[in-house]
């Protein structure tokens, strides 16, 4: 089996580029409602994977210690762009933790938004790991770290109990088995693990609906979704992705993309959960995927399903604004 | 046919992403050398063909009467970052006509280099034409049709007769038609056509060779990429991929970057050109193909070689410097 051609990107008349990808729909159950793609493959979820790990973070007690709302719980589920609202959460969460950004183990760099960028270059002389797009994510270990009493130092190793214990809640929602043969070392230094496709989007369907989840552990997830869903912008920030997806249907759509062409969704009202992967790793395309794939769970013709195919097959404008192609999904979306 | 996976991006022991792509090796009489996936596709050149576009910058005369060297005409070829230099003699070439960045049709936008981006946010507040990575190809333009005695507005259209010329010159070169058919609009407004990978690979050689060419047309064809091959840093600029490339070995190979995954290159002493296009458009495996593919043609082991390697197997570091991965070649480029 092999990945079909699932984005198109035009020019003129012709295809100019063309985009493979692999998808799953999932329910609580396991049961899978539709795929394309080899979607039992192994993928890195990579930040896709942000709200399975912050999980220890309400679990442990942490959030409720230092009294983190929907913003809080939000970014420590975030890609974030580094605008000034998020450069500030990273540092009020670490204070009420009684750290600084010395803890945080992410490495530090300038937004990867032009617009953020060109502020951040006119307001600071160089980025801080606050400013690290995995901020949120990092301040929430240190977080979960400091109020559960392990070490804060070496937070993001492999060894590190924090890590072990994201491991076992990583295995008990995808189903697959972690180690060593299937980890790699994410952009900010913290392990993570390729498991199948399938499975991660069976994940994200039990923290959305609870299936075969503890009490105390369906509590949380669906804590942390809603907290997403509410402050939409600390998952990612102006004009992102994630966050424009999460304001088309407010409380009805979680999205969290990850580097290298992951996106994962979740529709808790309708007990299903998402994953696609585009095969070169290219965002334009797991971008399309996910809008095209949410949208057939949309009534069609509704407000909702029209927002999100206008964003699936995008017109692509060129520096004086002339339309001179589309980013558009193919048929393998929706066989 | 299908296009091989040619590139692949890996993460600790796993395979992250793969890239496909096509490719030919041709020589001045349009013998295939080498090939691989579908080389007789059509693809968009993009900016890759800029110095096909530059040569009625020469043979209209308008180079020699305004006194243009290597830098100008390398310039004239070029996708470059908007460093201040490249901004400078932008300035400087349409000085020469007597003309200002008013009369640009290329539209503004800022670098797409971060560090260039950062230098430009705390030194101007907006980018101008001159500034768009393709102002040295749109001075080259006004430059040719002042000279010319040609309207300079409106030189972008297709129906404008620089645009007219262009095409006759890209026809002769690619052997291709070109029409409206196989047109699509580039990011700086003017046409881009759609021609077989082969044809583009060949037009190179025939550049790079002078075979079937008109003398004035060889000439002028070798002047543009001997300008290239001499001035580097005016095709491209700092630590981009053109630029390098032609610093390895300096003289004997020309190189030129196109949106959407193109890449061709020439080894004039070798009478050879060759293109590469990938198939999702990403920049990063376009850049390892064309290293890869140009090494075939140096001494396996010696310098040129050894270095064209490190260039296409490169390791991917995260912010805080950690070795998580590679970008490599497949043996699809080795076949």
């Amino acid at each position: 089996m092999q990945n079909p051609v699932t984005v198109e990107v035009t020019r003129g008349n012709l295809v100019e580029s063309r985009h493979r990808g692999l998808g799953a729909v999932v329910d609580g159950d396991g049961k899978v409602l539709f795929s394309f793609g080899e979607a039992e493959a192994h993928v890195f979820p990579r930040s896709a994977s942000k709200a399975m790990q912050a999980l220890p973070l309400i679990e442990s007690g942490a959030a409720d210690a230092y009294g983190f709302g929907n913003k809080e719980l939000a970014f420590a589920c975030a890609s974030h762009s580094g605008e000034d609202a998020h450069v500030a959460m990273a540092a009020s969460m670490l204070g009420k933790a009684g750290r600084d950004d010395s803890a945080l183990e992410c490495g530090a760099h300038w937004s990867s938004e032009q617009a953020v960028l060109i502020h951040q270059a006119r307001t600071i002389e160089a980025p801080t790991a606050l400013h690290n797009n995995c901020s949120g994510k990092h301040s929430g270990f240190v977080c979960t770290c400091v109020h559960a009493g392990m070490d804060v130092k070496g937070y993001v190793d492999y060894d590190h109990p924090l890590q072990a214990e994201i491991r076992g809640t990583m295995e008990t929602l995808t189903g697959a088995i972690i180690g060593h043969q299937n980890c790699g070392t994410d952009g900010c230094s913290i392990p993570t693990y390729a498991v199948p496709l399938k499975g991660l989007a069976h994940g994200f369907a039990k923290m959305a609906t609870g299936n075969t989840l503890s009490a105390e552990r369906a509590k949380a997830s669906r804590r942390l979704m809603d907290a997403c869903m509410a402050e939409p912008f600390y998952v990612a920030g102006t004009n992102r992705a994630c966050t424009k997806l999460m304001e088309v249907a407010p409380g009805k759509i979680f999205a969290k993309t990850g580097a290298e062409g992951v996106f994962v969704a979740a529709l808790p009202d309708q007990g299903i959960a998402m994953a696609v992967k585009c095969e070169d790793g290219t965002t334009r395309a797991a971008e399309a995927m996910i809008f095209a794939l949410i949208a057939r769970y949309f009534e069609k013709g509704g407000e909702v399903h029209t927002k999100l195919m206008a964003m699936a097959n995008k017109p692509m404008k060129n520096w004086n604004g002339i339309h001179v192609g589309d980013v558009r999904v193919t048929d393998a979306l929706f066989a």
